[in-house]
């Protein structure tokens, strides 16, 4: 595309009326055209920053970033996604208040939103909880809106839940689009979501599951590999099958990452945990049985090792389709001899994709204010065109 | 009012010229006048922005916020307030820096204020010490500008101290200007303020000072309530006297919950700390005698517990004026059965009152924006007109 | 100078072509003409910010602030700057994230900055480290703008590394600038930059490297004074020698005080660490020798106990020019028998100089505002015109 009427004649043709005044939790909740309009709108925004056309369509307001445990990286995609359109960032850190369930969230949500436009949150801790937590605090303040307490409805955006990680997962996928040149293109693609040692414990399973539930979508042959007894959540899975039979791609499963590799166009090796161990860790938080979190991390650290041989090295590399498969990872990776002795990746592979990885980062920020904007705006091709028509560059000149 | 034209016409009724270039420490040192220009502004400003008029007065400039204990509430009242007139916040926390007193607050509150158009201060613990650390702050900053050191004089709003919570009060107060219809209809109402149990210890006496010290300028029969012991500063019982002789109501004092709430059209049920103890504990600090601060806190607490009918129960809520009175707190409350065993208030009596005691909070965020504009605009209603007639849109469109 | 244009006319004076689009690392690094756009330009925004004329530059955009360790005054000078231009603050703290080397800092380098117009760093703890650490960053989100990863390449300030500090010698040099009337006034003046006792251990190198650094331009006489074992470093002790000889000037050194302060036009008595010992600390913390630190901690606090007499008294203040020199400071000072029983100054010179130390400091923002201006417009002199023209109040009215 190259004007941003292009955008605009796009977002034209695709109905996501439903995505005003609302949230955006898990991607399987939307349509395949909203899906585009947040691709188009995150593209749009993009060419109008790099054309130095101002996308600040807020004279004011805040947007509330949420997190339940730290991340610089999501912290910054929000804030500048917030900035771009002219909402000013205002954390809520657990140390600097305490967010619990019930009255305390229902209160604080409303009391925290006085002038937010948006709240995003990061809750990928605990199994079961974390977008249950969500959809509590936007019950909260559309309730507090309803009732005459806040001016405004604030949106939610989902910067990762213990489900999906849609901000992470719709950036990945824009990066896709952009290097095969458009989603028309990306049926019968083989994509290998698979999983790999990290000497670490614990990570979220909203990348794979994002993965799976999104990538499923577009008519490509989706694998997901795992030793046994890393499954991801049955639930996603049954999204998995259910999207690809619609789209007319695949969703397989297999134990072997050979299998997954071999002549897949995208690959995107990472680590997780058992969803089972952390359902088992969510419970043994609940009891506050500090004793058996620490036997379980033990006891998981061991099951990753007997996998170290689950990496992206140059040799699985090359079967993939020409030897050429596109990389994907949502970074930090654990590449190996790098950041640890043994990782997810030869170091090699993610030099030689360095700017490819940077570059499927950089959709984030667009992709959030795309969120944002669809939320908060009923006719977002109109605004476009307006912002466009009233020319106000982002840097004086 | 139904228009922008209303709320100008009022201001223009009213004389706050000495509200011009100087801060905001005790609700008791502004006029009548002065008070209702607050309330005037603030609800011009709610006004603006359901109608989405834009009110960023200030194209940049920044709000610093002095915090001396975390409060997430009042941090992100001011950082709305500051960001609805265009002022960026910047916290100075005490965990970031360390001020201290003489040399030290007077350099740093230079230091930080070259470019800060407002300070707002929470100083809250040590009986004798915040309003007089805000005072000292304010003289800095004001000598700073003197002698050129600061382009602009920043003013002070006073965000909570030991004698006042004017933010909180006042906020509180056009929530009852709102709910009975106007300043008009208050004469001769009943107001309780009354302690309440709380099994935590040591919560500031600014709120029911600020109360008492607010709600006798209103023509209304104000009771403090509260067990032997528990007794506020006597300046401003002091203060509360003088106030409801001059408006036509009364204040009295009584050592019964039920005398307070018997008939009163509103309550405000709250625990506090002995204003004897919480000076007993400044000086205990001041000596760093720890181990005493601890045997205080003890005995504190055991005290308390000798209170636990002091409650807002469904029973003393059916004792006021029509069982009807509106219910009052500054939040969050300790509610029985759930925040703690027992608490300050029913479950029920609460749940009943969440849509009101909400509201009640709202009003802060544009409480303080007003206090700003009215230290910072010489001639607002001048510039309420003037935003109205520029008419740029909060929200673009 | 009075008017806007005089400034622009200054401008247009000068060469500076080189400062678009880089980074301001060290003084020495940029011609006297680059130095000058820096002083005229601080004083250009500062008579607009005087004139309510808004010098808001960007409509959205981030300045990032990276800080290796705590700064209030920094961090709060750096905001004041992002603020003044348009860019709002976004910190990143060591605790929020972990910026190590290499992978990491290249890859969190470019993963904060999507939205990032300006990078600020202060790193000046280890010797050898910070402004390696700091050319690092620069390098890598270069390597981001170019690869397409970045729209913008975000051009970074030294807010204080372990050779210079730029933003602070260069407030410094432009109030010794407004106090003399004007840089060709200080031909031939006397300036002593001179150790001081201090009770605390371990402060920087940075100030008296970057005033030898920076001050030996301008012709005039600077004497670096300090006890045996307290050098700076070599490379920059070479650097002011040849800056002396271009300029007309000279750079000695002395282990006399008393001879430093004689007949001096400007005396800087300030506390430092010895280099040497900086440098065995760096490899002992590389090394993680904690009992090593803890020893040379030890040890330094009783070689600085040795020099207690180097201090800024009024006795030694009368042997300066005319008894009267101007005294600066990088601020905080350890004031005897105020911020500490045996400091830097006393408490009488410290009080007659106060204002001016503020003064001084408050350049600060304006310089760190210059820096960024001139890296990010390529005509600021038709900048500052256009901005004079659209007129935009910085206050409403």
């Amino acid at each position: 595309m190259k004007t941003l009427q292009d955008y605009i004649d796009k977002l034209n043709s695709l109905h996501f009326k439903e995505m005003y005044n609302n949230d955006f939790f898990l991607t399987w909740e939307k349509t395949d055209d909203e899906l585009e309009a947040v691709w188009t709108v995150a593209d749009a925004l993009r060419f109008m920053r790099e054309n130095n056309i101002s996308t600040k369509v807020f004279e004011s307001g805040l947007g509330i970033s949420l997190f339940r445990d730290n991340s610089t990286r999501t912290r910054f995609s929000f804030a500048s996604a917030c900035n771009l359109l002219g909402l000013e960032v205002q954390d809520l850190d657990e140390g600097k208040s305490q967010i619990a369930h019930g009255e305390t969230v229902r209160e604080t949500a409303n009391m925290i939103s006085f002038m937010a436009d948006v709240i995003g949150i990061r809750d990928d801790m605990y199994i079961g909880k974390g977008n249950a937590y969500m959809r509590e605090v936007s019950q909260a303040v559309q309730d507090g809106h309803r009732d005459g307490v806040l001016e405004q409805r604030p949106t939610l955006v989902n910067l990762q839940c213990d489900i999906d990680h849609p901000t992470q997962c719709m950036a990945d996928m824009l990066h896709i689009i952009h290097e095969f040149g458009g989603v028309e293109n990306l049926k019968g693609k083989k994509l290998a979501m698979t999983w790999a040692y990290s000497p670490s414990y614990g990570k979220p399973l909203s990348v794979p599951q994002g993965v799976i539930g999104l990538m499923t979508r577009m008519g490509m042959d989706v694998v997901l590999a795992h030793p046994e007894g890393y499954e991801v959540m049955p639930e996603v899975e049954e999204v998995a099958k259910k999207n690809a039979k619609k789209s007319g791609g695949s969703f397989t499963k297999t134990h072997s990452m050979e299998e997954a590799f071999k002549d897949a166009d995208i690959v995107y090796p990472k680590s997780w945990a058992p969803f089972a161990a952390m359902e088992k860790r969510t419970n043994l938080y609940g009891e506050g049985d500090f004793d058996g979190i620490k036997a379980l991390e033990k006891e998981l650290l061991a099951q990753n090792a007997e996998h170290k041989d689950w990496a992206c090295t140059e040799e699985l590399m090359k079967t993939t389709k020409d030897g050429n498969a596109l990389y994907l990872h949502c970074l930090p990776a654990d590449i190996t001899g790098v950041s640890c002795e043994t990782g997810e990746v030869d170091a090699s592979v993610f030099d030689r994709y360095r700017t490819p990885l940077y570059k499927e980062a950089s959709y984030k920020p667009y992709i959030i204010a795309a969120m944002i904007l669809l939320s908060k705006f009923e006719n977002p091709a109109e605004l476009l065109k307006k912002l466009e028509e009233k020319g106000t560059p982002r840097i004086f000149k």
